[in-house]
């Protein structure tokens, strides 16, 4: 009796972990209790690289005027903390389109008020641009150099509560469908064109696994405090005047959004400009939008840069491949990452070994990341940054994927070109990853399960 | 005590089904098992659009020369069946690779070897071309006229046991890796360019859900009976002479690729030419190549003559979104389908109204398929048929898949445009279903369960 009770038990958790872990795309029952095993947070200006613990520590950054930079990388940016290999880290990753709506998204939380307060007379972050997204950091990583490979493991990502006591138990993202969308040249219905902001309503007690729209409106011309009016939506942070909106309301009446909570940009600083826009995605990773970018994978990311410099931001509830209107459920969210380093040497002989690109592993896949250009700052000159959004397409960045994709195999799981070539194209998928970032995406998934009774390439040892 | 034990089963249960109906992607355990309720197989000659049975009625198809046509839809061609909306229907779909392994995938099966006999002095089929695979049908659909919709139902997909008892309990299947493959201009090793075939074998007795590979090999020049020699894969129906290659063995050892089985090419005959070329697929569906067209899906397609003539081949045991290097594992299995037609006028107010494109359905989600060109027959004109290999492109099949979502959600789900774009760029997941078949395919998943709680248009009644 014991011993059937016992088998019966094991079933029930070993399937419940089974449907949990292959649901992903459409997981009913996402993560979203604290994770267990990491060590409590201590304060984080204990921490530098002259001194290492023998054990991981765990230091958490509030999102504030003084802890995030907006709207790009920077190998010049001053790390606001510094970590060591092994050590965990919970950021706050504060959505830039909470303009949207301030009452909901901004509104009683003293930190992201912080970022956003704009006067005429003062400003908490004047220095924006040449991109769109707040992203909180850098955090140094002590002893990273360029030639390593960085691992993030995402641990947690959870929903930042409203800091608004009217919606208590409430989290809001912003979903805008705006000029850089792939649609925004076909609409069939006037006005034509236009750009539609859609708020969306995340539960973050964790009684509903799903995002519900609770109104919409049609961008206005908004005037921002210095006096410039913006007939589109040309310029981060713009806080919407809700007077001169019109807002629909219960549209999307009834529909469920499955939650995605997944990373839209985090990466490390690229080497090749010293202030480089957020948007386009490339071989630092960056501004990716894969949506598999959830709990329970890694990114590996090549170091660029002493300390590697690494920023997340960009929080997504949820997003489609694609993401074909412009942006995600754009949201706010608390991560906590783990930090492994990689050092160069360590990784001769290994999987790991030529990946010199942001490779996403996931309980279940390796997952390569393609780009129109792999390096767009390289290949582009110059003036990459604005010739970035005039060349994408996705049959290059299929190009680039596809060969990440022959490589990886070649080297990690010992095959030969032509078995890769086999393999990938039997048991390997693309898809599209985004196509309004400037650098158009596609990620190849390679299912892990393929490999369970082949001799691959160890992993390499962390420091 | 009882109470609890049955708890715990019910949670077993519940758990295991929801891992297989979720697992979908990587499905463990694919239903190979005859399907139950489908009325027993009559004889195909009893059939006729002149009388009605009052109960659905099934038919078989053994392929054979007789039975197929080789490269191509058409309009013209006779019909081997005709069936009434609601009939069932057992085809034999005969792999176009067979003669890349003649021992394993031809020989002993009476059928497949009539299809690919060619001696100096006879063929099998001598009418081959402009395409390449071989199609059986058309299955003539009473009463379905131009305007109306054909849904296929696909019921049953079994490997075709090899017809050599040498190889009782396997099937075989053939990737080559070919000069039209994606990845053809894109070689790292020498010789290059080159193509190469590779063997996979598949468990037919239901024991194994994954197809492993025994054997590649390079192309290396092949004389055909009527003297003509093809240095590269450039007929169909070639049968390789082993003497003239060499083996590789044990390639892709210990890899375990997991069984998709699903149909790359059925469709309608398109209206717009008299010998439509099979490869490029178009709004007459065709070959697609979806891998997720397997059991427990249908697709709908558009009727564009009298009786639809349907067809089908192109049988796959595994594909990867994208078909990267020219094929799936291409391989026969054998179908069983069910016709249900759906009239024009019974169309108006339904989900299914402006449905001008192969529509797939599954238990999970609805799949929208793009195309660089919606129509390439209509828009290329006369030379369509030789222009469509010059132009492909993912970013206009990527428009078009788009904006087909668009309007099924605002017709079928009854939202506005701006619901659903957003909706599309936050829930749909946009991927890459082959750059290899001239007019390349991008297709767009959305949910059924975000839809559970609206009301949304009724399903159209079938005739």
């Amino acid at each position: 009796m014991m011993n059937k009770r016992w088998r019966l038990t094991m079933l029930s958790v070993l399937s419940f972990i089974a449907f949990i872990g292959i649901a992903g795309i459409t997981n009913l029952f996402p993560a979203l209790s604290v994770p267990s095993g990491i060590p409590p947070i201590e304060d984080a200006a204990t921490t530098s690289c002259d001194s290492r613990s023998t054990m991981p520590r765990h230091f958490q950054i509030i999102g504030k005027a003084d802890t995030v930079h907006w709207g790009y990388f920077s190998k010049s940016q001053p790390p606001i903390l510094s970590v060591h290999s092994q050590d965990y880290v919970t950021l706050d990753l504060i959505t830039h389109h909470a303009g949207d709506d301030y009452e909901r998204m901004i509104q009683g939380d003293s930190g992201i008020e912080s970022i956003y307060r704009w006067t005429e007379t003062e400003q908490g972050i004047s220095n924006r641009g040449p991109g769109v997204h707040i992203l909180t950091g850098p955090v140094y990583i002590c002893d990273a150099e360029p030639g390593d490979l960085l691992e993030v493991r995402i641990l947690d990502l959870q929903p930042k509560p409203s800091g608004n006591p009217n919606y208590s138990g409430k989290t809001y993202g912003s979903n805008a469908a705006a000029w850089w969308g792939f649609h925004y040249k076909n609409l069939a219905q006037e006005p034509n064109p236009r750009e539609v902001i859609t708020i969306y309503e995340i539960d973050n007690t964790g009684e509903r696994n799903w995002a519900k729209a609770i109104y919409s409106y049609r961008w206005t011309p908004q005037t921002t405090p210095d006096g410039k009016q913006h007939a589109t939506i040309d310029y981060p942070g713009i806080i919407v005047d809700h007077s001169t909106v019109e807002e629909t309301p219960n549209v999307l009446e009834g529909v469920k959004v499955p939650l995605r909570l997944h990373i839209g940009a985090m990466g490390v600083a690229p080497k090749e400009a010293d202030i480089v826009n957020s948007i386009p995605p490339g071989y630092f990773g960056g501004n990716i939008d894969n949506r598999h970018t959830g709990v329970g994978t890694s990114m590996y990311y090549p170091v660029a840069v002493p300390g590697a410099l690494f920023s997340a931001g960009d929080a997504h509830a949820a997003q489609g491949d694609s993401e074909l209107d412009g942006t995600a459920i754009e949201t706010s969210l608390v991560g906590t990452f783990q930090f492994v380093l990689h050092k160069q040497a360590d990784l001769v002989g290994t999987m790991l070994e030529g990946v010199n690109y942001p490779l996403l592993e996931t309980p279940d896949a390796w997952i390569v990341h393609g780009f129109t250009y792999a390096n767009y700052l390289e290949a582009l000159g110059p003036d990459a940054q604005t010739k970035i959004f005039e060349v994408s397409s996705l049959d290059p960045a299929l190009q680039d994927c596809s060969t990440k994709l022959r490589d990886f195999l070649m080297n990690g799981m010992n095959l030969t070109e032509d078995e890769a070539y086999s393999l990938i194209t039997v048991g390997g998928d693309f898809a599209i990853t985004q196509v309004v970032d400037g650098n158009w995406g596609v990620h190849g998934i390679i299912p892990k399960a393929m490999f369970e009774d082949r001799p691959v390439k160890p992993r390499p040892i962390s420091s």
